[in-house]
């Protein structure tokens, strides 16, 4: 690949993640009703920058925030190891994407978190990954059962063994080891995805982009599905100790967070992924035979959402 | 040292942990007026265990753990590695200290964290380490100077140099850096303090012993200045932000945590840290001019609190 054709690479991924945060931000605005994204526009002193959007106190969204960034500059090491290639040669890195999480307000709406993002070390090396998961408050199979058929009949668009092996990558990494507990239903999750004999660059940007333009319809159903049911003061405390969950997982093990902070990225927009508010009550169980212990029984690895017996 | 004699120093040691968990808890529980104590004794299963004891919903003390432990078994590779010893020949290590971490239910009163602990890896490596510091919702120069000038004294009746070195230790130690801010305003902290041609085991001990001692001393006093002074839903709000602070130190840097974490120790008796609830605000500024900005101001390392000019 050429210089020219690398920088146009660079500027066709970087315009279609930045219209995809305009999309979806557009949608959640739109099913909310009420809250908007005020963005904020930021520089990375080591070359590129984001546009940070933040939707506070809506009608349903609670704290949510939808990130586009695309940065370049000097390599992170680690990621120049990772790639098997000599620190001394790799010139410049570049990755853009979009990040999304969202903290609705009711406990019986999910959270939900997608990322979608494209790297690469220069001609020589580039990868993209990503996933969508869900972590409802209140696990419910039927929402579970559409979130992850809609997430197979994308990745079927593709390829079949997509999937079930993303899929499973998705239950080993949004998993609470301290917790034994998986952060909620899983989803998709994938990295590292190249071209080789069977995948062409095209093929695999066409999938990221079949991933991210899922999100919006995938949210806008489950809050709407959701958004208008009552509930209890009891059921918002028990969203505030699953928020605490998403807390740990989010600090203690996500690999996009502890980089980014180790990486000195802007520290607002990675830490937007956390709770307006999270409690953490000592040694706290939900008694027997609760939704709340029903909720529990649900988070582990290994179930497969799109069985019919489920439901 | 015989294997009686190392059996001796462990259950001496241990005793005297407990018992200074017994002191801690009678002095918070008078002074807090309502709220008592509940213990949970817990069995690590590679040796050993504890006494997790939690008091919430006090009069002054909202969420607040003193917990005791001495554990023993195969040693972490770590810390072998660590004490320069060979894998091969370390049969058993043993550990047991005293963890405190009060979170009271005033902004106007400061969360205090403790720690004290002996470790070895049998007759031939030992040491002990801790430390106190301070995390005030609200910055107040002269509870500050008490609080450091309390430590100062205490560290000086064994050595002139321990106080200048393990305050700045504290400094370094308790440092968010992703935030660029101190947690609060430090105290002391030492790890790996052993014997040497200065110092004896007798010596090394009775310093931990006089740190211990001091703790009850120092929170009462700090309670009882604070906790009867009224405050605003407004300055309630800031407490809630200042502990999502606290709860990003915890998870992300806290050795302690992440050592107890990955090792699979009791999560519920490491997490007890935690705090009752903690807010997240995207890009929270306090205002130029108020107390929330003037206690920003004073979260960075090398002030000297001893100073008279800061009151």
């Amino acid at each position: 690949m050429t210089a020219i054709e690398l920088a146009q690479r660079r500027t066709l991924v970087a315009d279609w993640f930045r219209s995809l945060q305009d999309d979806i931000c557009k949608a959640l605005e739109t099913e909310d009703g009420k809250g908007k994204f005020k963005e904020d526009r930021w520089e990375r002193p080591g070359g590129g920058g984001g546009h940070t959007r933040v939707l506070t106190n809506g009608n349903v969204i609670e704290k949510g925030g939808v990130n586009f960034s695309a940065v370049y500059g000097k390599p992170p090491e680690s990621s120049v190891i990772h790639a098997g290639l000599d620190p001394e040669k790799v010139q410049e890195f570049f990755a853009t994407g979009v990040s999304i999480v969202i903290h609705p307000y009711s406990p019986l709406v999910p959270i939900i978190h997608m990322n979608v993002r494209y790297f690469d070390l220069g001609p020589d090396k580039w990868w993209v990954g990503g996933g969508i998961d869900l972590t409802p408050h209140y696990v419910k199979p039927d929402d579970a059962r559409f979130f992850h058929e809609t997430l197979k009949s994308v990745c079927d668009r593709f390829n079949s063994e997509f999937y079930p092996s993303f899929k499973k990558w998705a239950d080993d990494y949004f998993f609470i080891t301290h917790r034994d507990e998986t952060r909620g239903i899983g989803g998709i999750f994938f990295d590292y995805l190249s071209e080789n004999e069977k995948f062409t660059f095209d093929d695999r940007f066409q999938f990221v982009q079949g991933v991210g333009s899922s999100f919006a319809g995938i949210y806008v159903e489950l809050m709407r599905r959701n958004k208008a049911l009552p509930f209890s003061p009891e059921q918002k405390h028990w969203q505030l100790v699953r928020r605490g969950r998403y807390v740990e997982f989010n600090l203690v093990y996500d690999r996009g967070t502890k980089f980014g902070l180790e990486s000195h990225g802007r520290t607002e927009s990675i830490l937007m992924s956390l709770p307006p508010t999270a409690d953490w009550i000592y040694d706290h169980h939900p008694a027997v035979g609760t939704p709340e212990a029903e909720t529990l029984s649900w988070l582990r690895k290994e179930i497969d959402w799109t069985s019919p017996q489920l439901s």
